[in-house]
């Protein structure tokens, strides 16, 4: 077989873990956990009908690419749940190492390509990083609100949590900053959050 | 709220059930069925990784669009098993309804959009949307065939029935072509396939 085809199929095989990878939102209509594969293709989603909504230019196409793989990591190193700051300390070690066993799977320029886009994405600095942290904030936010803050309730997670989590991304986008605290707001009132 | 963000919202959350929509093939790691959203998921990361194989020039920014809302219909018409001969007559009156229903939700130009990549897709003419179709098929066959032909053992699929689903599509790619006769000629050998 041809030597790039195999690589990307050892690792399309591999990433099929992603399917196994329990994170702590849960989906809407069955009772249990999203896993990581279902989550990244719903950012993907939310990258292709909100991308028009951030305040500063930013690359559509880069932002669908990055969340499509920003979770693969999590195959080695676990979801680390974001409030959970013991487990926050080690996670950008373990995360570096897993990429680096991960991508190293694909062909050297798809491996580069991949852990650029990674990258991008874990450092936050650039304006398609940034509002691709935002979808990573939001859709796991709609999720736990539309089923009556099922995961903040069983964590006894406070407004102020949620709010701080997502606060310092405001700024890449007006009016999904605004759907946020309308959302965190009400959750409150309804007793959801502390 | 942002009228437009209210829409995009609304698709979202209706686009979760796609987490409930279960397909005949098995994911790798547990005992169950591949969902939708993982299908897509995986069909985009392909798109990713192989759209440098198509034999004739590809869109893969297209493809990748394409297959993350390719199977969206299936919230309301169903998964129609690819060997359903019955099903498969229904197929297209359902899915069309469905995604007048489904991408109604969204603003006129997204709905636009969405629609022309899902029919797209479907009319399966352009090279984008046949090298989309490749993909579509040879995601389930490489996780079937890694998984010891499980599907196909269930169904009792014949090797020509296998291979006469792919080869219409064979003159998209010579590489992942020569990938599939493999891994059905082996699937044969092994009994996996009648």
């Amino acid at each position: 077989m041809n030597d790039r085809l195999k690589k990307q199929v050892e690792f399309m095989l591999e990433l099929d873990k992603m399917k196994n990878l329990y994170r702590q939102t849960y989906v809407l209509h069955e009772d249990r956990k999203e896993n990581d594969a279902e989550h990244s293709w719903h950012l993907a989603i939310l990258a292709m009908l909100m991308a028009e909504h951030a305040n500063k230019p930013v690359d559509a196409v880069k932002i669908i690419k990055m969340v499509l793989i920003h979770d693969v990591v999590e195959i080695d190193a676990g979801d680390t749940y974001c409030y959970d700051t013991e487990g926050c300390k080690t996670k950008a070690d373990r995360e570096e190492k897993a990429a680096q066993r991960i991508f190293g799977l694909l062909p050297d320029d798809q491996k580069k390509e991949f852990y650029d886009l990674w990258r991008e994405f874990e450092d936050s600095e650039t304006d398609d990083a940034r509002f691709a942290a935002v979808l990573d904030r939001v859709q796991p936010l709609l999720l736990n609100y539309t089923k009556g803050g099922i995961s903040w309730k069983k964590h006894g997670i406070a407004k102020e949590q949620v709010m701080g989590r997502n606060k310092e991304y405001f700024g890449e986008s007006d009016e999904i900053a605004d759907l946020i605290v309308s959302v965190i707001e009400d959750a409150y009132d309804k007793g959801w959050l502390k």
